[in-house]
């Protein structure tokens, strides 16, 4: 859809059709709502990453908190969203072997008894290696700048959602 | 549960348990596992409370558009969620008559329309009479002045879900 057919959503229809792009969060699109009219895609997600960066850091944690292990349990059950199933599957988390699964499995749980929160990469912008080089290395930041490494990866994967969704504005202009 | 067995719980168990005590909002209880220990129930609702009177006034409308309407399509079609499903039916939206249940889809539209929120009433302490009345009563309040009593509503729905999971602090001491 284009902007101004998002702008014509009803709040329902608004929440349903961005509900996930921040994952299991629709508290965010269903708040953004407020704000329309959106001039453009940029608005739209200006507005989000502005309500996220007003939430109090107990709330950026809630954010992170809402999100799948990469390569977890979900993923081997079937139970993930359908935009975390892909993503994942597009950086390979689907097909890891055995040695790589349990060396997943290893980091990410060392990764939340540090911080209470899971590790969060825009797996559509990482390959497998990326991901595992970048998981060992955050483990070793502090909590502050990790958990702004998360919610920025949070704002790319939301950036990527939205435009599977809403028509980038540059489409307009050809 | 009791107080001690919830301070116990990893986030992913802890947000399984408590994600929809603000309906359709887990980030909510992902949030205010950052406060634990909590010391008792009452300290676990007064966080959720105090993150969700922190929200911009556009988080509050958000937490509001994550509810179903009273007697609405979700509850036709058998799409609520658990505890809304009992609530509901409990304060007999299950069981209106035909015109009863014309009368509430026409004024939950209007509503709608005037606030960009659904009309939000803690269910358990409402019957049928007393809901359509104040339905009519409250459609005459300014935005902010309905936004407040919204998110009290969502806030004692909040109380009583809570102490379906876990035990009041009173029954301790008995």
């Amino acid at each position: 859809m284009d902007i101004s057919r998002a702008n014509s959503l009803s709040y329902e229809d608004f929440v349903n059709t961005f509900e996930n792009v921040i994952e299991k969060a629709p508290l965010v699109a269903a708040a953004v709502w407020s704000h329309r009219p959106f001039a453009n895609l940029s608005e739209l997600e200006a507005r989000i990453v502005e309500f996220i960066d007003k939430l109090p850091e107990e709330g950026k944690e809630g954010i992170l908190r809402c999100h799948p292990d990469l390569a977890g349990r979900d993923l081997q059950r079937g139970t993930l969203t359908r935009d975390s199933q892909d993503e994942q599957s597009q950086a390979g988390m689907a097909s890891l072997t055995p040695e790589e699964t349990e060396r997943m499995y290893r980091l990410n749980t060392e990764y939340k008894r540090r911080f209470g929160f899971p590790f969060i990469i825009c797996a559509k912008m990482n390959d497998k290696a990326a991901i595992l080089r970048k998981l060992a290395e955050r483990s070793g930041n502090d909590l502050a700048k990790e958990r702004k490494c998360g919610i920025d990866e949070v704002k790319k994967i939301c950036s990527l959602r939205l435009r599977n969704i809403v028509l980038p504005d540059t489409q307009h202009k050809l």
